[in-house]
């Protein structure tokens, strides 16, 4: 086996679950995904697909319908953009979609450039290629991170063949403002850097915006700059199993593109991308009421931690996480494993997230029931009553 | 763009695909796939998944029940080989299992020896890793295909880190015996080289043995030794479309792999995973007819190739090809081209899977409708009786 596979960081997130799986009493929010099963519609077109007879390969870069009702959803939001059909290619997964540009970008010995803390995936693709791969550490300014301009700037050199971002950020919540995009996207232009942005959590966005949405890169760019934009149905759609996700780049990418999804994995069954169809066709009715949900949840996970003695925590901005620490408690590995055997409360150590997480934890709170997080926060406080450091 | 991937070849199977697209007036058999839609008690356990709800993420590695239902599929055909569950893991897709072995094994600059005419994919993973790869051809007698094992053996030195061969061979037909699959573990052995087996059409197999399958090298291995053999549910039970596979490797490479996967796809969908598993079950009717119906397939279309003045033929030991020249038409691609064009037939040409194939053409006689193959070949016959070369 290669050495920098081996040195690969297996998932603490998974570390902290395989200590609770089989123990009905633990309350989880470890993972990234809600707890509630796909929209009937959508899951009613792929049934159809299925019994249909659709089970042939498809084009590598997707159904064409398929490419041209996300070119109208990515319009909808993002109306000066000029996104169209040729500049979209579907993959197997919001995942593969970033395994797939580092693919088409980064060479062995290649140095990127990552915010962090961040979903750990971001980081290891660049090192599955032979990357050197440099992080840029968000600051914790009280609850919330805040990102540090000047030291992300500095870091971005003419050697810099990419940079990654996620905003809304995975864990934190943190999203970039579009001056700050304008910023990055103007000095990655003037080093001949390509951009990478993980927007997966757009939709989930709890400001007021004109479009529904956070802000994004592609506001901000023209058509050919070096920026890619990874997208998924997991979010949006409560489709996190069935993987599916999209690319946005420049239409001089999409040939190649085209190759390497024929190389990893030829194509998307078609019957998932009927499903694809159906939610974007009822978009209108899944996604605001997702959000409004996921932002109740939100708004009722938030207030009760902040009333936790010793809790910092900021309501996030986007995404669906509540990244929190408590004070005097350093080794956030040892408490989330705490948590989960004294406790009965699932959290995601913010190590997971790189180093810069030390210390925090990760609360997913789209929960279908919004009163499992109350009781989620009963647990730690009656755990914290018991186990404060001296 | 990386200049390795700008440099990939593009399918010129595609290429010739392309030209046919939206005449309903040609006959295709240029892909790698039956015409056939999956068995329905196979869509039938996808559909109740998915009324049931299962559209969460899965474990990295699939379903453990799926895993110990693949080992005993293993066990059932190489019965000395010592396939447990903890040997394998589920790929989304054969291709994909492929690309996580080389990820795992390959860093830029490793020497990769690869036995071609061969499948197109097995040639670029290895580039996209940045790999040097060498390629070692199978030579033609009459219409087969024969390897020249001496050559074979020289190529693979102490610098090899990797060997890649697909055998039952996709296009040629070619397999391997069990005692040149010895002789080339043997070496491997010697060498420190890694095996990355395609042995997706074992299943596929028109000569008579014990266990209904093509050798493996997994009948000839241990566990430990550094073999990974890939494999998919494609070709076995009619799923092209549904993108699933696996992956046998030795134990102690499982940990890796599943960090792999959760880096490039994160999971299969649970729904196509049942799917695999009614596929399992119901293997003692499902896969025997299927093979026996290509037999037939076979058996109708070489004899009447055979028959056209000019072509070399020779019946395909396994897999779903028959790999042929013409006398006096060199330019296979050209060819392809024109028997499109002017027969209204769709054949993949032989330089599509290495230079070794140029002036061979490839026809998938897997047709759920053996007249249709019947019916190729009268218009190739019809063609060549205005076309031949002066």
């Amino acid at each position: 086996m290669r050495q920098v596979i081996a040195q690969l960081e297996a998932s603490k997130i998974r570390e902290i679950a395989n200590a609770g799986l089989g123990r009905k009493d633990v309350l989880a929010f470890w993972f990234g995904e809600s707890d509630e099963v796909t929209p009937e519609v959508i899951r009613r077109a792929a049934i159809e697909s299925l019994a249909s007879g659709e089970t042939f390969y498809s084009q590598n870069c997707g159904l064409p319908e398929l490419r041209e009702a996300l070119a109208q959803y990515m319009g909808d939001s993002h109306p000066t953009a000029g996104v169209n059909a040729e500049r979209i290619v579907v993959t197997s997964g919001g995942v593969s979609a970033l395994m797939l540009a580092v693919q088409a970008l980064v060479d062995a010995g290649d140095e990127v450039v990552i915010v962090t803390p961040v979903w750990p995936n971001l980081v290891a693709q660049p090192a599955i290629m032979g990357a050197q791969v440099r992080c840029v550490p968000l600051q914790p300014h009280g609850g919330a991170w805040q990102l540090d301009m000047p030291a992300l700037l500095a870091a971005i050199t003419p050697r810099t063949r990419l940079l990654i971002v996620n905003a809304p950020n995975n864990p934190t919540g943190w999203t970039l403002t579009c001056e700050e995009q304008q910023q990055i996207l103007a000095h990655c232009r003037s080093t001949g850097t390509w951009l990478l942005a993980d927007e997966v959590y757009e939709k989930l966005y709890y400001e007021p915006t004109p479009h529904g949405c956070a802000p994004s890169f592609l506001d901000v760019a023209e058509p050919e700059n070096r920026l890619l934009v990874a997208h998924s149905f997991s979010k949006s759609f409560l489709m996190t199993g069935w993987r599916l996700g999209w690319l946005v780049l420049p239409a001089s990418l999409v040939d190649a593109m085209g190759k390497l999804i024929e190389f990893n994995t030829s194509c998307a069954s078609v019957f998932t991308q009927r499903a694809a169809l159906a939610a974007l066709a009822y978009r209108k009715e899944i996604t605001p009421r997702i959000v409004a949900h996921f932002m109740h949840c939100r708004d009722t996970l938030v207030p009760l931690l902040s009333q936790v003695p010793g809790v910092q925590v900021a309501p996030a901005r986007g995404g669906m996480y509540a990244f929190f620490r408590i004070d005097g408690f350093d080794d956030s590995m040892d408490v989330a494993k705490r948590l989960v055997a004294e406790a009965g409360l699932g959290l995601a150590p913010g190590e997971a997230f790189g180093v810069e997480g030390r210390g925090w934890l990760r609360w997913c709170f789209a929960s279908k029931d919004a009163s499992r997080l109350a009781e989620g926060v009963r647990r730690l406080s009656k755990w914290l009553e018991h186990n404060r450091p001296q």
